[in-house]
């Protein structure tokens, strides 16, 4: 139980959409029962926050303290926490695990619903923020809010991992490379052997890569129109890099005659729905599995033929590579302790906190693949 | 080894598309190396009979015997022909099982594809045909064409079957029945306990039904405008019977309010795109599988929005029902015969060859779920 008080902490506060983030102090009010209070170290910054940032996410809710992809440890504990204790290593869930709604019960999905009302409206369950500028709401986002020196998240929406991990590089398996890696090995569950095609070679698109590599895909076609992606793709373990621009035919063509029919796998990380289909279509007839991962504009449609999965392919889709937060990633942080895959070829720039709009040019300019925030850069 | 002769055999003919068929004598070569002759006790007309004649099906040939669902007796082998003697009893397969190809080898799909090219074309693998008349050759159907007394497939494309069932019943399960309850349980391997939603009652749904029953799903809703089907479906075990006109809102939102959510399988058996859409979107959040059955008309596309994908949902497709022809079809036979289902209650109509114009009519006025042949109707 806590007797912790409230905390003045440095946050970068978006305050309305489309507008640069500025440097606040923020006050942190302790956890509330079943909560628990993070400082965090580092914050990868994702396109989905320039995604809210811009006003095209319309679940986006100002003023607010934008962030998801973080790294912390645990400052203090409210009423009733049991799974954490102050001093832990922690990733913050968007994604929580309750483990006693229907979603969590039912086995076969990550999407635990528990409190996803209250986290849609940038709120903590109890329908209330822990963030305020002279007595002000400040808002939630996506339940995390890791762009603030320190946070407060249900116990449910915390990962508890291996304290010699680096926060500054797991951060990143808070979001983006768990997405993509996840995708590949939880998913679709390639398995050893298997062919895959990875539409668009962003963070997403580079993290499939590896999930692919640690499946032992035989081979692993990465498609990208930039080919300067080409390279770090290439050191990652695809095996052909191929520019839909350079044929002048459909790029699912172009993948089913190189792959004596199409591939085993394939995995969409851009967005584009137009893509969805390709990756769809470039799919072995009678077994080929095509994932979605990239989240396209609002009101767009995906479409095919029928005939596309009467003969034998699937299409489905993921959120966060279908892993369990609490229960899996973990296991994601050990492996990538054990050296199965790096995070090092990922972090392009890092820089302090009162640099973080830097991050969204680096972004937008398509210079970097992740910027990584550290808290104590500036101390 | 066969030292077969020609035979004179009676065959309903397709002379060319929207025409009614014509009772003709045939010539019906011995079986080459590799192929059986059967003598066909009974057909089914099916659905696709009608596609193929009305002239909408691409692939339409003429003159060609049609019938892709019967049942028959072994009357003699060609060279090298070891899986069947004469005598046996089997049900010809229009989706073979070669054991070699790609396809087969995969163990994921059954959709051998090792007779494919010449199937398509109406013809044997050799590139030639069987039947003729005044030495004018005659095409072949699906690699089947059971509308006539004898006929030959390759060895490959025959499931040999228990000699206690009666072919004038199981001669349904060369299509329909099996598409149906293949579905259900094979391609989405509906496990006990689970919800399900079943569009369209005709013969394929009503399998559906069937297969729903025989899973054990604890919820069988019946979808269909047509409400003089709900009676059969209810005694085959549907639970809910609901015809989407009594609603004003669209019939995936009815559904998911329903079932607290959605079905945990849905199945599309009617061919319809906005159907299939709507059976995706009755699906639950998370872990809902639709399965398409139904065959869409030339160009038709299905679409929706990718965020149901990407929240769980998954979309497949199945032809005949998932099922290898040659080593479970004959499984599915032996069920029957332990009587796990029944097959009487689908067929509504019997007739002689000579009336076989009369199923196609009944078809088309909705008056009969399946006519049979029975081809020794006439002796």
């Amino acid at each position: 139980m806590t007797t912790a008080q409230t905390i003045k902490a440095k946050a970068a506060v978006a305050w309305e959409a489309g507008k640069p983030l500025t440097i606040e102090q923020v006050d942190v009010m302790p956890p509330q029962a079943g909560e628990v209070r993070i400082k965090i170290i580092a914050s990868g910054v994702c396109h989905t926050d320039a995604f809210t940032l811009s006003g095209d996410d319309p679940e986006g809710i100002f003023p607010a303290i934008l962030g998801h992809e973080g790294g912390g440890i645990v400052e203090s504990v409210g009423e009733g926490v049991t799974s954490v204790s102050v001093g832990d290593h922690v990733i913050p869930l968007y994604t929580p695990e309750c483990g006693e709604c229907k979603f969590c019960l039912s086995g076969k999905t990550n999407l635990c619903q528990k409190i996803r009302e209250t986290q849609g409206k940038g709120l903590m369950p109890d329908g209330t923020t822990r963030f305020s500028i002279d007595g002000k709401p400040i808002y939630h986002y996506m339940g995390c809010s890791t762009f603030s020196e320190y946070t407060v998240l249900p116990e449910i929406a915390l990962a508890k991992v291996n304290k010699q991990a680096p926060l500054e590089e797991v951060c990143l398996l808070g979001c983006g490379v768990t997405t993509g890696m996840g995708a590949v090995m939880n998913t679709a569950n390639v398995e050893q052997g298997a062919t895959v095609a990875i539409f668009g070679l962003g963070g997403i698109g580079l993290s499939a890569v590896i999930g692919a590599t640690m499946a032992k895909a035989s081979r692993i076609i990465a498609i990208d129109i930039n080919e300067s992606k080409f390279e770090l793709a290439k050191k990652l373990g695809a095996t052909d890099c191929i520019n839909p621009k350079q044929y002048d035919k459909p790029i699912q063509d172009v993948i089913v005659e190189l792959t004596d029919g199409g591939v085993d796998y394939s995995f969409e990380c851009i967005g584009n729905v137009d893509v969805m289909r390709s990756a769809l279509e470039c799919c072995h007839k009678g077994w080929g599995e095509s994932v979605i991962i990239g989240v396209a504009g609002a009101g767009q449609e995906i479409s095919t033929r029928p005939f596309q999965l009467v003969t034998g392919r699937v299409w489905r889709g993921t959120a966060f590579g279908g892993v369990k937060g609490r229960s899996e990633l973990p296991d994601y942080v050990n492996r990538y302790l054990e050296g199965e895959f790096k995070l090092s070829d990922f972090i392009t720039h890092t820089m302090g906190l009162s640099d973080i709009n830097d991050a969204f040019d680096l972004m937008h300019s398509g210079k970097s693949i992740r910027s990584v925030v550290h808290f104590d850069a500036e101390k």
